[in-house]
């Protein structure tokens, strides 16, 4: 089928992309050339043979979809984009420069990038997500695939998506992993103990293929035999050598992650002659074939019924913003057709979020996330790394704090601001009742970023009119009167707590006004600045979260170059334990009582 | 070999252990006795006839250890115990109380728990930690068995730690999974596919056993088979039923972590006719007889040789603590006796974290961590369990901040303080040049609790003398006078560039204070309060980290309570990119001449 010019010069092109990545690492003078070199032929292979794509038209949705999971390698993934025409050869030499967005990792910052990688076991699960929404969401026939490097196959991720794949029967995935022996200062564990890994893939059901990887005939046979496997994903397990093609350095130790100083010219000499890139007639890429469904934009999302509450009854907030209702984050309608919008994830939070991401690029679906808050935290890295891809998933995290009660300390979340606080640009939401966790969902599906959304368990009054109007960074005057002696900014639980607490106040002549602050990012800085001048310049903050990074520090950090100011902060300070949900406010002194004598304290 | 009687006093014991779950649960009114039913004959005979410990001496450095990986079985591991006799049977109603250690989840606040469990697919990996202590540091015959639920076994970490396992041949490592079927509100993926299990244990190197896991006899060959297993760990594949034994619950979707409610007394009913308890005579436990070396307690840990910095020479603290220098984390003498003290963990941050809790536990070894300090988030929810598990584990993140310069954001830590810092009791370190940070490794390895350092991949010229003395919580002023304008607080980068805006304002006739927090959790309120009072209450907080939750908002947070000080903070606000480290200190916002710029605008 192949014939052996296609064959020849596809094993040009793959030195060429050698000498680019060689030459791009010394003008850096850092980088990561031999781990470029050992991928060099599949890279040729995909994108002058395998790949449907447009080079002038990177993020076509109905383009096949390349993962470099094995971030490191992003000279040789750039050098392919360029000798493939999408931006000037040339340009290759401004790697990892300020100016330039040819990072020292691939982001999204280039508009051939999807997502940014450079956390190792991440990028299958980002290209499993791609996979699942062309095979359920889009019913197309483009293609993704990543390439993994071994080193990264430890992270459990990488298995969780594995699991995933072959679970979902995503046979639009193709997998290769570039199996060069070599880590960073050791061999891999498995080195080239190709079996193992094809026993592996197999068990976690997909269908494996070793080959050659320095070798194009073997690698197109595969892409081939990939291609026509139906109900599996196909795992390519290419044995390779790290610094391939590199005399002296071919699978020698100690070379990982550094340019090739005053070896490069004689190498790259060596290969100039291999390519001979004045006769170097390029193939055509392959025209996107593959059609995809339009999606309208630019549609404002509303929920599909507003609140209708009666207030009589108790709501938590996690049950309001969730599935068991009509109102539920997923019968929203994001977009008018969406075959199947649930994504079963199991127990396997990393992979979850690696799949929300995927499926949110190319800005076509808005993908909400939903597990407990504390267990969120397992995705720490991925919701990292998502916000270098600037992502826009949405993150619901419920059972903050110690008032679930009984379950104990292990499902408690009580960092999950101090972490999502420090996502870039994206909006902390804490609502307080179930009038607001709608309107919480509904902001964050329009949001143009990454949203978290901290939901609670107990259930709690209805505070909200159906009809009220909530923004970002608006938050919400809940108790006020002329005479407030201080004012006291809580959410979820302690909202209500700090409610009951003006009640009690009030009984003894003492008035307080308590802010719902709504958004923990961005706060609102004007709202409580106003009410803490209007309130003998006395704020104290009460919340189910540790003392670090929470509400708390949210609003100190607000006002901290104001003088005059006093905050006192109430939080929980150590290793919560098992209980009933008000006796733990109670211990961890966060409750009504708490909050009066806090307010008798300051006068 | 084994009589029929004991058999058949195993099934009774499994029995009287569902019999206990019920109850408890009842009691509690929540909980998960179908979870338990599934694993009784498992518990019972591992605790009536296969483990060598001593119920009154649980934590004797020389037993079997247990680790209960699903940690809402609590109530079935608590009955085992409270039945071997380690607690009264009675004090099993206090489940779940807030006066009980009988908490939802085991935490080693009972003396016969480890390691907190209770956030799924961990519990392997503190198991393969103290199988690796056991086989390597204490070279003793205790065997590690670890009990982990089907539906956990979609966690990459699990296979991680499969992995981890299996390299370092455990074979005192035993593995057991609860193969019920069913998860919370689905089957798991694989259902009762007993066959893909032993294919994906088979392929990550471990020595599979397929049994019916209600059958003390199969259970009772198993792990005979387990213990003559050499060079690899042995994982028991135990098909069972969830609500195993419950008439009208065995088997049934919708019974997940919920009491059984008016079905309870007649099951208990059936259940205590088949344990016919008056007549029931509980098999001795086995006896430890394992040895394990005796470790000298109470010994102050010192550097092995003081720093000897001739101050000429630059370095990065990431070098003054690491392994590559004469006094670095390993080479401390932490204890007298360790044959080899390194563990590599390959890229798997998660199991990385897990095995070091593991080692830790039973107060014998000091676990450090290390990885760069972005990639620790990777185990964000193992530290958060750590916190619960009370662990020991010093975590030291390097390349933290803008600062690593090219490799560009993904390598950056910029959210390490705001997670860290909310870990309860931990002591945040963060050294400036060679000499804190030798100091800073020497404070963690005596401190009594988790500690975190945060290293950084700049050289540093030496700032203190080799002799100066260090204190947790103590921060040490670099630069003063008698007419300071105002107090500026750095770390790391940081705060070289705030000595460099000194000289510079210095030039200008203007005198600034300089203090090195050293340590950013807790932080020195005492000095930095006296600093800003001296120098007309000003404080510049500037830290190459997010906004959020690092050393500017644990200084706010210090100073809260105080009005009339003003702090001005800079940090980084966006997602950072790829550039020299000067250039983004620049960019960023964290320089000197941004520092300079900000005294400036504060006058």
């Amino acid at each position: 089928m192949t014939s052996a010019d296609t064959v020849t010069t596809l094993q040009r092109i793959a030195n060429l992309l050698r000498i680019d990545s060689i030459e791009a690492t010394q003008a850096s003078n850092s980088g990561h050339p031999t781990s470029c070199s050992s991928m060099a032929e599949i890279v040729s292979v995909l994108f002058f043979d395998v790949m449907h794509y447009d080079p002038k038209d990177p993020r076509n949705p109905a383009a096949d979809r390349f993962v470099l999971s094995k971030g490191h390698c992003a000279p040789i993934l750039y050098a392919a984009w360029a000798q493939a025409g999408a931006f000037p050869v040339a340009d290759l030499k401004n790697l990892r420069k300020i100016d330039s967005d040819l990072e020292g990792h691939p982001t999204p910052r280039l508009n051939f990038i999807d997502v940014a990688t450079g956390s190792l076991g991440q990028g299958l699960g980002f290209a499993s997500g791609m996979a699942y929404a062309g095979k359920y969401f889009d019913k197309s026939d483009y293609r993704v695939y990543c390439v993994l490097g071994d080193g990264e196959c430890s992270e459990g991720s990488v298995w969780e998506s594995f699991a995933f794949a072959s679970f979902y029967k995503l046979d639009n995935l193709c997998a290769i992993i570039d199996i060069n022996r070599l880590g960073q200062s050791d061999p891999t564990p498995l080195q080239h103990d190709l079996e193992t890994y094809r026993k592996r893939v197999d068990a976690f059901g997909w269908h494996p293929i070793i080959v050659n990887g320095q070798d194009v005939s073997q690698l197109l046979a595969a892409f081939k035999e990939a291609s026509e496997t139906k109900d599996k994903p196909t795992c390519i397990l290419a044995k390779t050598f790290k610094g391939s093609g590199l005399k002296g350095i071919e699978n020698e130790l100690d070379w990982h992650g550094k340019p090739l100083g005053d070896k490069a010219d004689e190498l790259v000499a060596n290969l100039r002659k291999l390519v001979n890139e004045e006769s170097l007639v390029r193939p055509a890429i392959k025209k996107i074939v593959a059609k995809v469904p339009e999606i309208k934009k630019d549609k404002e999302i509303k929920l599909s019924t507003p609140p209708n509450y009666d207030g009589k009854k108790e709501i938590a907030t996690r049950l309001a913003h969730d599935g068991d209702t009509k109102n539920s984050t997923y019968s929203i309608k994001f977009h008018d057709a969406f075959p199947k919008r649930f994504v079963e994830c199991y127990i396997a939070e990393q992979n979850m979020v690696q799949v929300a991401i995927g499926i949110a690029t190319r800005q076509r679906y808005t993908a909400f996330v939903h597990t407990f808050a504390a267990f969120l935290l397992r995705a720490a890295d991925q919701i990292r790394m998502g916000a270098i891809s600037f992502t826009r998933v949405k993150y619901v995290g419920s059972h903050a704090g110690v008032s679930i009660g009984e379950d104990g300390p292990s499902q408690m979340a009580l960092e999950d601001f101090a972490f999502f606080r420090t996502v870039p640009h994206i909006v902390c939401f804490y609502p307080s009742d179930a009038v607001s966790a709608e309107r919480a969902v509904e902001l964050a599906a329009n949001y143009d970023g990454a949203v978290y959304i901290r939901t609670s368990r107990p259930n709690f009054p209805i505070l909200y009119k159906n009809d009220e109007v909530f923004q970002i960074g608006k938050a919400k005057i809940i108790v006020e009167s002329s005479n407030d002696v201080c004012t006291i900014v809580g959410g979820g639980v302690t909202l209500h707590e700090a409610v009951k607490a003006s009640e009690k106040l009030k009984a003894q002549g003492k008035a307080i006004r308590v802010i719902d602050a709504f958004t923990v990012k961005p706060i609102d800085r004007e709202t409580i600045l106003k009410s803490a001048n209007a309130t003998h310049n006395r704020i104290i903050v009460v919340e189910d979260h540790y003392l670090e990074g929470g509400l708390g520090e949210a609003v100190m950090a607000a006002l901290a170059d104001q003088a005059d100011i006093k905050i006192i902060h109430l939080a929980v300070q150590e290793v919560a334990r098992s209980g009933k949900s008000a006796e733990l406010l109670s211990k961890y002194g966060i409750d009504a009582e708490h909050i009066v004598n806090a307010v008798e304290k300051l006068l």
